[in-house]
């Protein structure tokens, strides 16, 4: 089968390495020491939200590497190195896509973790680390976790009900992209919710240092939900403006949540023009434009009211 | 906020039972010893793909419900008892629709788990136990984990990528519903995905038994991907005597999954025609239907042949 050739989940490896009875795995044993490259999901909140098996691997792999440049728990670093009791190594976005390699190196002699904020395949995918580890000969493994696009699940809305995700990324004075519209419009017209996931830049350099070649990053930006519902009104009005009709309005119904599944998580369902006001704190945001609601959803919707102060 | 009034996540509740400091904590904890109904995911996979958080709060409940009619892990009840040190309520269809309130009944003086494959809000919600808990002042919170909604990422189609997921059910003699592929046909017209979740019943009544008031339970089905394409290949076919042209062909690439996250997770892609008669072994199976295909995907989807004997 596919998995023992591509050994997308290792496990005829896994059943040779801890000497389950297989066929062959007596005469494999004394010469089969594969080692494995493991992508593993760390889950929404703080470090216990690691699996127990993900964590059982973190345990024994001998470099760990920290994926941080599309998510972030809510939690440090040191306290994730101390509650696996390893150290991480912090991977950026330029580690991931430039020294790929480097990661991979050694994986055929020695266990590597890659560490991923929510699910390895989720929000985010590492198609191309596994592409290279298969080419390179290394075997792999992904331990799932929770993801924001299943756990945005937990205000109510259902799942079942949502088309294509949108990403809305930060605008310039100059760069005011509208195209993600059209999928919230397609959305809308099929009755769907959209989950809008919102922008984060971690490291990034100006545009001035970039030229200079200056390594000098920016501080993480974030954007919350106050951000996306003020640049949606904005297109809204540019529509309105161009003589179009807008698929959504300022009473249009969104969800706007924050910190997902940690204990400081907060969710607020109101208008689109209520959310360009709302406070739901540090970050991560994510924002949710409705489309038709069915009556379970209403009420689930009801246990998230906007706080009353507004903010 | 909402999430104090509603209790959403509990962080007050937590907060205050751990005795961390907030300003109101020292004046509560002599009085507030209010509990929690807990519904917590345990991942795909098995015993230990549920979260440490997950496995902490388990050990410490007075009772511990497993639901098992929307889906299955690859493990024993049993095993699961065993990992956790508890002992499991089995909670079906007609216990969670029907005596709610049992389950959440002393929720207010002791801690109840109440388990779910997958995610909690995944591929099925439990909003109906949590607004019964809320209206009988319960306070709840969610532990996720990872859904099979999220997890088919493994394959390497972008999460991006799909639209509005479908569910596949199964035909009788005399009830052949087509109406799910309006919702394929939707996606693909737009380029997108189609997650087919493929139907299971657990604990199911014949006519006959239901008639007769006899609980005498069917066994237990799950339907595989060759079935899922075998119905999809008679619905092409009757479009095309009514003269309609279909939205998929024989020939449409598609992606069999079984046992995601599972040591013994099978995938396989190809064609609808090959998805007939491949053999990706025991429940549960997943069917996804490509739509327009990225370099990169197409390269992951490389990774995934079908087994050269078409068995």
């Amino acid at each position: 089968m596919s998995d023992v050739k591509a050994t997308q989940n290792g496990a005829a490896f896994s059943r040779a390495r801890r000497g389950l009875s297989s066929p062959s795995s007596q005469l494999l044993l004394p010469t089969l020491v594969l080692k494995m490259l493991y992508l593993i999901g760390l889950g929404l909140g703080d470090a216990e939200d690691i699996t127990v098996k993900g964590l059982e691997i973190v345990k024994k792999c001998n470099r760990v590497y920290l994926e941080a440049y599309t998510s972030i728990l809510s939690v440090e670093k040191e306290r994730l190195e101390q509650f696996y009791g390893r150290p991480l190594i912090v991977a950026d976005r330029q580690t991931v896509e430039q020294e790929a390699e480097q990661i991979i190196k050694d994986a055929d002699v020695s266990d590597i973790a890659f560490l991923v904020v929510g699910d390895p395949f989720g929000a985010t995918t590492h198609s191309d680390l596994i592409l290279r580890a298969v080419k390179m000969g290394v075997p792999y493994r992904i331990i799932h976790n929770a993801s924001i696009l299943s756990a945005v699940g937990c205000c109510g809305l259902q799942l079942y009900n949502f088309g294509e995700v949108a990403s809305i990324v930060f605008w310039t004075r100059t760069w005011k992209p509208e195209s993600f519209f059209d999928r919230v419009k397609a959305n809308r017209q099929n009755g769907l919710h959209t989950l809008c996931l919102l922008d984060l830049q971690i490291k990034e350099l100006s545009l001035e240092n970039l030229i200079k070649g200056r390594k000098i990053y920016e501080p993480p930006r974030f954007m919350t939900v106050n951000q996306a519902a003020q640049q949606l009104l904005e297109i809204v009005q540019n529509q309105r403006a161009r003589g179009e009709e807008p698929a959504i309005t300022e009473e249009t119904m969104c969800v706007g949540l924050a910190r997902v599944g940690s204990e400081e998580q907060k969710i607020a369902a109101g208008t689109l023009q209520q959310m360009a006001t709302v406070d739901l704190g540090g970050p991560l945001h994510s924002l949710i434009i409705t489309g038709n609601l069915h009556p379970l959803e209403v009420e689930m919707l009801k246990l998230f009211p906007m706080p009353e102060d507004g903010s």
